[in-house]
């Protein structure tokens, strides 16, 4: 089997890796953030070979998470944008950051994060979107949704100790 | 070059990427969370080849993702848990989970993240963990930390239209 076929696995983290396709591509869509758009000031960015660039994207645009916009028509010249579902994506890269903030930067933070209008750093944390209480692994629980088609194999719920 | 080499990013989350090794590691971080804890019931839940296996644990080790303990010495038997740094992924993880569910489930959610304490379910959202004002990636603004080596090549900042 191919490691990065996770379809076969019932499980939204399985999906969400396979619609992005691999962990690289996540660099893709941080650039798209920073508006490099074309595929040539893509390429440069990255480093990497102009087919697995290519590769990449054309997954990147089935999936939805980006497209692909012509800007000029002789000769035919294309950007790259993030969908709505692209531009999604931002908290899981902004979890990522904090992370390797946390963990992967014994110098301190190469990048920090500020509110646009000034002020201090932020230091995301995860809420819950209704009641806004903190959402740690110990005090939530996984239940099987209407879209399980197993429910009763999903191996649930957390035990973390 | 490796494609899954991102050391060479002065980037954050390209640090994330290479901490945690490949997008496919995330399975095994989530299985750890799931009480799934020895090697043989990891390779059962994951479905792929020892050899693969043992060389992501390796990785997940060396990086201080989980941690190998002993449980057993005659003969000698082992288990696998996630450290402070391994847990601390949780968000991540948990934001890949609700972009799937909302991106990625047209038959409906897999798996619904509720309270422990019961109620209602979880769609878990950014907040700056001070002022707990939502982070947008239109209300943000990045710029070099202390450890960036060199802050003027960082493409800064969002541009997102």
């Amino acid at each position: 089997m191919r490691l990065d076929d996770f379809s076969h696995l019932e499980c939204p983290l399985a999906r969400a890796l396979d619609a992005v396709g691999e962990w690289w591509s996540l660099l893709i869509v941080r650039d798209l953030f920073y508006g490099i758009r074309t595929f040539d000031a893509l390429r440069d960015d990255l480093g990497i070979a102009r087919n697995v660039l290519a590769k990449r994207l054309k997954k990147l645009e089935a999936k939805g998470v980006l497209e692909k916009r012509e800007y000029q028509p002789h000769p035919r010249r294309y950007s790259y944008g993030l969908t709505k579902k692209g531009k999604d994506l931002f908290p899981v890269i902004l979890t990522l950051v904090e992370w390797a903030n946390r963990w992967e930067a014994p110098e301190g933070p190469i990048i920090e994060i500020e509110h646009a209008s000034g002020g201090h750093a932020i230091h995301p944390e995860l809420v819950c979107g209704e009641c806004k209480r903190a959402v740690d692994y110990k005090q939530v629980r996984l239940k099987a949704g209407p879209g399980a088609q197993r429910p009763e194999a999903l191996p649930l719920p957390l035990r973390t100790k």
